[in-house]
């Protein structure tokens, strides 16, 4: 990291998107401050920082902001090269395939998730599931693939910008194997993808940063309380 | 172009996605062969080439294939960095900014306009139209900011990403005015974006590259006609 750089990320703890910059910048081994955010009374740096979608992250480095997770995690790979492994492969080809995958998990995988437990009838929330699973069951092909059949991860030998990308919300299955019992990434299904997240889990990278599950556990089961109590209060 | 490098793209006169991928072609004067698939009857090669989406564009170079425009446009930049202007600027924040904006308009401006002519109320149409607006004008803010208050492009003095992931609906804009009257890029509501689509469609690129407007406008009012009668037959 070159002197006098300086990297804030506006984050949030129980935010996949915040814990993707955390992975991608311990990865590279550069160090930041680190802002909590509180979601529900946000910043006026972070409203400044993100006028347009007002989200965490914003990763700020020296001063400029940049918004969207997996734009950081390019951003972080591009500014930084010289720093610790790419996150991106070098050859042009597998570069779109990263991005088509990195692409895929949030437009395919993850709506369709939220919308499993956030859904406003259980047809909704069933059909969220279904495309989720469908969705998954894609994301083993592409793991055989990237990784050449050896099953290791998407980014080869060691994890690149789809395993961070995935790999990101890994609190959020194991939370829901606790709170419900769905297994995303089920041994059954996905057999090679099941394999990933054990290994994805190992790592010191992911120890590190990713959130506790527990912790994670009692604040969905708090919000789950909350929505039906105002969806209950609505409808009266 | 090194020499042997053989470009096929999968596309459809009428998708923009394909669209866009033709003008990057050509603003990097690369040459191609086109294959113009029938989106009610896709070929066997496009169906293998993009077996997640099953959509065009697709890039097929060398005989693997690129999927997705946005990231086939990138494709093309780093595989071809040596012929023609660079399509993203070479600045890591400018990079992001650009990929933040391209990214803005799939999801934020498309998704909405789309709905607005497609959606099966009038009230779901009418909103659709609001978000687009909102969108355009938030681009509007983006333009003025990306082209250094000049107003030129988005890539500054010529023609870049986001420039070509817009201008690539603009066949749609000229074609929806002519159908409904309603001018998605309004000099009164925003200035700059009116004056860049003029500048837009005096390119020479753009005159060789975009779809005719009479076409499309005669393509869509069979569409709208057949969709209209569709729902008819399904309501009795």
């Amino acid at each position: 990291m070159a002197g006098g750089d300086e990297l804030k990320l506006l984050g949030s703890w129980l935010s996949p998107f915040a814990t993707r910059v955390k992975l991608a910048l311990a990865l590279k081994g550069l160090s930041y401050a680190e802002v909590e955010e509180d979601l529900c009374n946000k910043s006026e740096l972070l409203l400044r920082s993100n006028p347009v979608h007002k989200k965490v992250p914003v990763l700020i480095h020296n001063g400029t902001p940049v918004c969207e997770s997996v734009i950081i995690m390019q951003y972080i790979d591009e500014a930084f090269a010289g720093a610790g492994p790419s996150l991106l492969p070098l050859d042009p080809h597998e570069r779109a395939v990263a991005r088509f995958w990195a692409s895929y998990i949030d437009e395919e995988l993850v709506i369709p998730w939220v919308r499993s437990f956030r859904g406003t009838t259980e047809e909704e929330k069933s059909e969220g599931l279904k495309q989720a699973f469908a969705a998954v069951e894609n994301l083993e092909g592409a793991l055989r693939e990237c990784s050449k059949g050896k099953g290791s991860f998407f980014g080869g030998d060691r994890i690149g910008l789809v395993d961070v990308t995935l790999g990101s919300l890994l609190t959020w299955a194991h939370a829901a194997e606790v709170m419900s019992g769905t297994r995303i990434f089920d041994p059954a299904r996905t057999p090679l993808l099941a394999a990933w997240m054990v290994r994805f889990d190992e790592l010191d990278v992911t120890k590190a940063v990713m959130p506790d599950v527990g912790r994670m556990v009692e604040f969905k089961t708090k919000q789950a309380r909350a929505l039906a109590a105002a969806r209950a209060s609505d409808s009266k």
